[in-house]
């Protein structure tokens, strides 16, 4: 018997004493830790272990008593499941790249795992002008790793199969499906937050373009029905926790079988809006030529390591019979980057004029400048998904990004 | 308590009984019917009640006791339930096409369903010269129906994801997986039948073409990883039963969350197989003239009137606000066409050379003809795959098959 064995919400006071009974070991032997709470406990409450002699520290996340016993919360203790056993998959295929889980009881409904401390939210540094030189090398990685390994190319198919079992996740896709792929083109929820003096811009640009609208259709099928490999399906730089050396991908709770693309994509739009923000923002000349070409070379980094640690795992890990044809890499990577692309081009449109917009877009206070920065977002979005087939390189991207730049300069 | 309520394996005295308590009303009141058992009882035992006085008539299927104890077997208890199910969604969205469902007993392992008493296994018929002059107008009923109302055109998101997840089936995709989408290219498990006259034209036409690897490669990906809609997943004319009059849809075991196109391929695929026997095996011109022109026009009535009620269907039903913007139903519907047209040529040559081939193939007795008849059906097969995206009509695919034939004449 244990005092575990029953659901309760621990205090500070509590979290010590479950540490040393469910990892006993953790802290050295007559290390007395200091917990604190940490978190803002909207329904989880997050927990800080630290041992002050060793340095060693750990976090607790454990689901709240509220959540438990409304009817709302039966998907947010499934979720927290769910969260461990991806971060557990994915640090198995990409070691060091998400925080370690050491253990989830479902009992009390907590999650322990590795302390992200020395890092921050990528969205809040980057917001700060900070440059992250070693990020393209570890998010291509992370990429290339959790999405090539869970795919059929390389797994068992039948275990593959069960993982998409596991992972179908009808209520967090249904807001992907709504916010990034029908609301931002055909308004009929009336959520979008659209920048006032862009409104006339909007509407010609998006909800009068009848063609974008095709190409925004073929997209969503693509995202509903390519069970493909086990994405993120969030990946954007709030997701990320980072400092100088070291990266930490988070937050999967809208993790499932969907198109790589979309993991992509979204980095590749969230490393452009840093873009914007420096651009508009900074206002030393020389400082702001450094922040924003560091963030296109990050982008274009992003897409050519992306394309060679692909090919290089592919060669090293492919089992399927038929992934291993003649021509079959080339014709894959080449759907993986023209999705790349059209999901670029999806997410930028969304996170400047749906109903989840980015502070990077919304923080800029000067209004000409923020209207210039839309249109830009909006005019290499558009590229981006009209013409998807065209992105194979980071060179492309920067193109793009020139030709849009230019336009409204 | 009912006698029922543990399993045990009936006996043809036990049955009139169990429908008594099952189903009461379902015979008149003082009905007696009588019982006889049906079917080989391999893994199932399969009893026919027939009340001679008012003439109904239904059907038992139980799982044997054997089944039910090997390890295999917990499979099989799973593919009576995926069964029932399947028929009842099917029945559903296309009534009549499928045998009806009066109840499934987890319990007892037994499906009590309507008796399809007058109806022939389709490909025996199809071998005897029977022609079905309303075979296309019921199969792309069924077809359509299935199809369409199971995908997220039409359906809630979330439901249409709780379906993907019920009808996740690792072990018969395999199967397909393997035997249509491998091995006739790629004879890694030295399971293909090659007939020995086409030894060297089958190396030379499937083992050697690279090109044409690549194709079937891509189309493997899309059958694994596109969930589309509820497919029958195994729509060979051995699972129809048929008469001059009506249809019935079998078999469902292999369904799954697929891409449409296999569906209608596959049927497509057999129509022509029918063709080829009628060709080879009947002697009197006249004839034969006449059972292979009703095959062809068949097959072409089948992709138009496919077609033609899909679009119909689709603007009555779709729900989705993507689904209905302008151009999406002409790319959809062109996908699904494509596929029809690879998938066609992928059944056409495992049923040739795979490791399961078809009678209409096999039972043709002279060499001289089999051997026109299987080179035939693979150039026919090999243009299907290769050029799928120009098949968009039912003359297509009459002009594809006089091509094919014209080479050998």
């Amino acid at each position: 018997m244990s005092r575990y064995d029953e659901y309760f919400l621990m205090k500070v006071e509590d979290v010590p004493g479950y540490v040393e009974e469910k990892l006993p070991g953790f802290f050295p032997e007559a290390a007395t830790p200091e917990c604190r709470e940490i978190g803002d406990g909207n329904l989880n409450y997050v927990f800080r272990l630290v041992d002050p002699q060793s340095g060693k520290s750990i976090v607790i996340k454990q689901a709240g008593e509220a959540a438990r016993i409304s009817e709302d919360i039966v998907i947010s203790t499934d979720r927290g499941r769910i969260e461990a056993k991806i971060l557990g998959l994915q640090g198995a295929v990409a070691p060091g790249l998400v925080p370690k889980v050491y253990l989830y009881d479902e009992v009390m409904c907590a999650m322990v795992m590795e302390d992200m401390t020395g890092h921050t939210m990528m969205r809040t540094g980057l917001m700060q002008y900070q440059m992250y030189p070693d990020f393209a090398e570890h998010i291509t990685t992370f990429l290339v790793n959790t999405l090539l390994l869970t795919t059929d190319v390389v797994m068992n198919h039948k275990e593959k199969k069960e993982l998409v079992k596991d992972f179908i996740n009808p209520d967090l896709c249904e807001i992907t499906e709504d916010l990034v792929y029908s609301e931002p083109y055909i308004d009929y929820n009336h959520r979008n937050n659209v920048f006032l003096p862009n409104a006339e811009f909007i509407k010609a640009e998006l909800y009068e373009d009848k063609v974008l609208h095709l190409e925004a259709a073929k997209l969503k099928f693509q995202f509903m029905n390519n069970a493909q490999a086990l994405i993120h399906g969030d990946l954007h730089t709030g997701s990320i926790f980072i400092n100088k050396e070291h990266t930490f991908v988070f937050d999967p709770e809208f993790a499932f079988y969907g198109p790589m693309g979309y993991d992509v994509g979204n980095i590749i739009a969230n490393m452009f809006f840093a873009w914007c923000h420096g651009d508009a923002t900074i206002k030393d000349p020389a400082a702001r030529r450094e922040f924003c070409d560091w963030t296109l070379l990050t982008i274009e980094q992003i897409v050519d390591m992306f394309i060679e640690k692909f090919r290089r795992l592919y060669a090293q890990r492919a089992t399927d019979t038929m992934a291993r044809v003649e021509g079959f890499l080339d014709y894959y990577l080449g759907t993986i980057l023209e999705d790349t692309a059209g999901v670029t081009g999806l997410e930028l449109i969304r996170r400047t004029d749906g109903l989840a917009n980015v502070k990077d877009i919304t923080t800029i206070e000067d209004s000409e400048k923020r209207v210039r920065a839309e249109r830009i977002v909006v005019t290499f979005a558009k590229n981006c998904i009209m013409n998807r087939s065209q992105f194979r390189s980071g060179q492309d991207y920067r193109q793009a990004i020139a030709v849009a730049v230019e336009k409204f300069s």
